[in-house]
């Protein structure tokens, strides 16, 4: 099995059976966490912990966890009290099929149900108490409002107008950079690692979470809709500071294998191989989609 | 120090400084938090956390997060996607005040503080990893997609729709019911409470549940606006079921005297005093908004 494969089955095996009163709302969950996506953030967990000596079983919850706060986000994020996106991966929206009012009661339930499947009795059971609430903390604090959903604030702030690119650093940082960060860390949890190694995993994260939004904004000028599976220039559109307004499309791509090479760098501290976590990384740097 | 002071201060200390760049929507979460309100759940905590023998100190945290989860529950409840309702507890609603966006993201945020505050390193010191874990786990899965937020789907399902009372009851059993007895249940959990008392404490928790949704369907006809800080009248002009015009007032009073009997008697299996719990089931049958 791939490690696609590996998170989607382990993800799927936490949907609900859906004949309930509330089958629209489990449909809706279950519509979002299939819509695909690159399951980065769950691989960041598995191989982080499969580096600390850690099994795969005992991270699979914290990864499918860290996917649902994800695949929450993206809900919320597309609603049109936020960014108004009709389309998301090629497909409509999560609130276009499902209405407005169960898209935001989605969200919220798989907010709710990565903090459950961190702390059921299976999960605690291998992978003990501690490291289980460890690795909520670790998730509440990076999706909340001084992580994730404080960056969408900044980021939702600074619409439309023209803003410094240390904010725009500061928004990328939390908005994006702090679940990626979360991933590593929560791996190297998993794997019991020592503080040398988590260090080296956060700086890893921040490192190809700031790349990953760079690139972002690059394809937003220079790939086409089908690739990305939404409207391109949409930045550009809004007249929204980007990386690439503030820096231009050559400095982006320098400050991208920069930020690459550092996330490869860091990862020395770790005695056993990191191929997997260097071709992640590279793979981020050099996306189309 | 009264219950409620003691429960307000620690829950304000969560607050964040709010010389941020999302200052916007700290404000936002710390406007919701200090709308007052009854504090219903979180003094469960307390009481059946002192019940077994558990120092409020230990409580606190976990009584906090499930006053957090109720707050994010009202905002996004109160969007115009949902309910759109302009006046909470006699204010503006969130919304109205720092837009939906905000409101949307603070509402997010809340629920991610709760599960935060469960298990900082302050907390798990005091309480231990096994009941943290624990009690996010009866947290996430009671306030999730079986629980609260399945209940509000029911809920906005059926509206102006005519409803037989076993949904009318599934739904409340979630919609409010879940966190109730979530409160119950995890007030005992501090409190390394056994079995027999636990379920206790969740018969205590469903029958005050019901017991309360049905005393705010006999409000919505009976009181006033000014009691309640928010329109009266409304199940009735959306000409939606509810216990009341299922059942009748009189028949309704008496399910509330009813299940307060067996919200008190559940209460017999506790070696120790319980009478601040056997008034507040007493407090909430007889309150007037």
């Amino acid at each position: 099995m791939t490690n696609i494969e590996l998170i989607e089955k382990a993800l799927y095996g936490y949907i609900f059976s859906n004949d309930t009163l509330e089958k629209n709302l489990i449909n809706s969950m279950e519509y979002s966490l299939k819509a695909g996506g690159k399951r980065i953030r769950p691989q960041l967990v598995l191989e982080f912990a499969r580096l600390c000596g850690c099994e795969d079983k005992v991270a699979l919850p914290f990864a499918c966890a860290i996917e649902m706060i994800h695949t929450y986000s993206l809900i919320h994020d597309d609603l049109p009290c936020m960014d108004d996106d009709d389309m998301r991966r090629g497909k409509p929206s999560n609130h276009i099929v499902f209405g407005e009012d169960v898209a935001l009661l989605a969200g919220d339930a798989l907010q709710s149900l990565a903090f459950d499947v961190m702390t059921r009795e299976d999960t605690v059971n291998i992978a003990g108490a501690q490291v289980a609430s460890k690795c909520v903390n670790i998730l509440a604090a990076y999706c909340g409002a001084l992580g994730m959903v404080g960056g969408q604030v900044i980021d939702l702030e600074h619409e439309n107008t023209q803003t410094p690119i240390e904010v725009i650093t500061e928004m990328h940082r939390k908005k994006t950079g702090a679940l990626i960060k979360a991933a590593c860390e929560i791996g190297c949890v998993c794997g019991r690692a020592d503080n040398e190694k988590i260090f080296a995993a956060r700086k890893y994260g921040e490192a190809i979470g700031l790349a990953f939004q760079v690139v972002d904004d690059i394809l937003d000028v220079t790939a086409t809709k089908e690739q990305l599976g939404k409207p391109i220039g949409s930045d550009l559109e809004n007249n929204k500071s980007t990386y690439v307004s503030l820096l231009g499309i050559e400095r982006c791509r320098e400050i991208v294998a920069e930020q690459t090479q550092i996330a490869v760098d860091s990862l020395s501290v770790f005695a056993n191989d990191a191929t997997a976590l260097k071709d992640i990384a590279l793979k981020l740097k050099n996306r189309e989609k």
